[in-house]
């Protein structure tokens, strides 16, 4: 008999994996999709910031949608919670599984094949497994480009990217993932499959179950391959670094890009000087851009797809023109691409540099466009002035109004113990500041299980019902993903 | 005692408005909100192409988001049907309400205040009945633009163009409504009131309520308010038309235009000589764009936000190189801002040109783009085939994939009587061959009422299951438009 468990803000009901089910599973999956050897699977209970650690008796990997439904329906009969993971590199554990080892890990990275790719159509058909650079590279091979991209791209999957409506550095222009998903093909939580793969620019039949299940986390179902946009290959692109004084500098100068390149610029991305340091101090190989450290720097990304304009013409001449004007305080534009690869590398080396570092507290955070300059300087003198000795290292997606607001513990300081004592308090500080600015505490990352409590301290009952019956009405029994992105209501314990 | 209903797929439960109600609305709205005169009531009781005529024995008219919660609270507590409107120009019958007069026309028209606009932010946020043409005068008087537009802009509302999820001319370029939605302020069906207005960027929070709610048609509340993308100001655009022979040729000058100017095509629309001539023989004062009548028209219009390049030269080299291969058979180029006038009005007569000619039977179909041409001509012949003597007008927006295939009862016949006798079976052909190339009934329009039937009839059950569910979470008494969007099972009748 199947023990019951209560986890989280329980999800009741549930039962543990037993061993008929694990039979079953084994027969329907074979020994390539149904593996229960320790070392293969303790790479994936453990997420990328290491921080969480889960369990799972059996690490389920389905080549077809047809068995990942035939999955579900399994695990639905037998009240089993699923936890779908793809390349496993999401920062807000939503891919670990609970530590009572109640749910079994379903892997999708066995299903990589790319269905189709037209460039008639502009769209591509990927299974949830393609990881993301395989992706970019399929589509280049046919002139083609699927504009989004980040830091993992090397493991980062298809299936994941749509399940957390992943960000990056291309959202200036072209939007989020749910902007770029054409159709879904989902495995719903009762085991049925959802078809719904077809490359339609325009669909206006009911609500947007695509849309719905982008960014749902696995918690609605189990997304088993995307339908996405394609856009033109750049035929030139032109990477600049440019030093500033401050964030509104940045700004400024970006709305001026703007102006003179239309939607040529695609990346605009703030790096502080204490970022930049910690790259150049912690990853081998890293130059300085500059001669000569500004307070604030900015990584600069046009593109050309027209053929006919020069982007590296038009961004030359849009920064000396800032420098003239004293927006920007110095500046370089690459003359290679093994030089544009390196400035890029400054920028995607932020996060491994602060991971080298050691423990530091990490907020994704969003406001209005407009309003992140003051945001920055205000808050980071109150954070700085609440927790003495801390540093703010803000960087990111500034175009977007995203920026990762991180904060690291006093030079002097024990990080972990620091973070032990304090961190719940500056987390809390910085997202009630953050709602304060009509912002987001999740401005790309999702929920997860790291910011559940958030989420659902910061947020307005009235939304919160919405998306609890929405869960609920899909996913009665409570199978997908429990314990993620959805705060049950306290009163779900006592039913 | 109010009367039970039971009407169209049945939404059990409800009841006729009584005169507790009614009394407890004219107090909370008072005479300017509360509106019993037949006279004032009549125009919006019966759908924009007159099809459906309803009835409502008081149209309510709140002047604020807060009396749109009062009026759901006291709907929901006496279980009386509202169907919200905005402009009244959709084509499905979504905002007509049932002919039994059970239900409340609750208009948004009075909100139709502009509550912010930034340049700096590119953002707006508008009441539900801020018309379509005042959003884009407000736009332009900051040197912004909000890029979407239809032929109903003069009529049109905010609200309503969220709750269909509007296309238009620009989804080539900006996507429908849905990719322009930054936030959204909604009455959920208990009443409660959604404040989710904010300008993010990028908020990645739990499932998309702002998705969900564009498209709905009122079926899961009443939009009161969006905040909106702006986009800059058009330095310069450059409108043409040109002649072809076919729609593969149309299609083959699209991806050359993109290839040459980028994203600078923001509107492409196919127009057939049948439908060029309707519009010359019954809208005064159009003339003949071209010197000879072609097969197939194209309207193209190209834009420059960079300041740099010249769309119209860049326009006139692309089309003469089409020319010369081949591709275009003629074209101009408008030479001032009133010949561009005078090419747009032409394509944004075309309904109004069907509309005085007669009835036809209208289908609002997409497919993948690449296949569209393909299938206008191989299911032309076969719908002229079966139906002998009718015609079929294909027009529209060729490079989302999305045609206005409509057909013309024979030109000897009665047209009414011929749509009475062939109108369904010819629609449903036209739909089984849409479903067949992996295509949608309703690209843009929606559902409504108008089109419930088949999307009932072609839709994968999983599908239909889905939306049921979500509808019946979110709006368990069914008090929200019932009987558009969403068809109930049949079940739904004996409970």
């Amino acid at each position: 008999m199947a023990q019951r468990l209560h986890y989280g803000p329980a999800m009741t009901g549930l039962n543990f994996p037993d061993q008929v089910l694990l039979d079953k599973l084994a027969a329907l999956l074979g020994p390539q999709g149904f593996i229960t050897d320790r070392d293969l699977i303790m790479p994936w209970l453990t997420d990328w910031r290491e921080r969480y650690h889960g369990e799972s008796i059996a690490l389920l990997a389905p080549g077809t949608a047809g068995q990942v439904a035939s999955i579900v329906q399994l695990a639905a009969e037998a009240r089993v919670a699923l936890v779908p993971q793809g390349g496993n590199t999401g920062t807000v554990a939503g891919a670990t599984p609970p530590k009572d080892g109640s749910a079994l890990l379903l892997s999708l990275r066995r299903m990589n094949r790319i269905r189709s790719i037209s460039a008639d159509d502009n769209a591509v058909t990927a299974e949830a497994g393609v990881i993301l650079s395989d992706l970019h590279d399929a589509a280049a091979a046919i002139g083609r480009r699927f504009p989004l991209s980040l830091a993992a791209k090397g493991s980062a999957t298809i299936g994941g990217l749509v399940s957390t409506n992943a960000g990056g550095t291309q959202v200036l222009r072209f939007g989020p993932m749910r902007a770029l998903v054409l159709g879904i093909e989902a495995v719903l939580p009762d085991g049925s499959l959802l078809e719904g793969l077809a490359t339609l620019r325009k669909d206006n039949r009911g609500y947007d179950l695509r849309q719905l299940l982008t960014g749902a986390e696995g918690t609605l179902g189990i997304v088993t391959a995307a339908a996405l946009r394609l856009v033109p290959a750049v035929a030139s692109r032109a990477v600049a670094w440019a030093g500033l004084a401050t964030p509104q500098d940045a700004l400024t100068l970006l709305r001026q890009l703007e102006e003179r390149t239309g939607e040529a610029v695609e990346s605009f991305e703030l790096v502080p000087a204490n970022a930049l340091s910690l790259v150049l101090d912690k990853i081998p190989g890293a130059r300085a851009p500059l001669e000569q450290a500004c307070p604030w720097n900015v990584l600069i990304e046009a593109v050309d797809a027209q053929g006919s304009a020069d982007p590296v013409a038009a961004l030359e001449q849009a920064l000396s023109t800032a420098i003239d004007q004293g927006i920007v305080l110095d500046a370089t534009i690459a003359a290679s691409e093994a030089q544009a690869a390196a400035l890029w590398a400054l920028r995607e080396s932020i996060s491994e540099a602060e991971k080298i570092d050691g423990p530091s507290l990490k907020h994704d955070i969003s406001v209005p466009v407009a309003e992140m300059p003051a945001f920055l300087d205000r808050e980071r003198q109150r954070l700085e002035a609440r927790f003495p000795g801390s540093r703010i290292i803000a960087f990111g997606h500034l175009g977007d109004g995203n920026i990762h607001f991180n904060l690291l513990p006093p030079a002097d300081a024990d990080r972990t113990a620091w973070i032990d004592r304090h961190g719940a308090a500056a987390s809390a500080m910085v997202h009630d500041l953050v709602v304060a600015a009509s912002g987001s505490l999740s401005a790309e990352h999702g929920i997860g299980q790291a910011k559940l409590a958030e989420f659902e301290r910061l947020t307005d009952p009235v939304r919160l019902n919405a998306l609890r019956s929405i869960k609920r009405a899909l996913d009665p029994l409570g199978i997908m993903n429990p314990g993620k992105l959805v705060p049950l209501a306290s009163g779900d314990k006592a039913q």
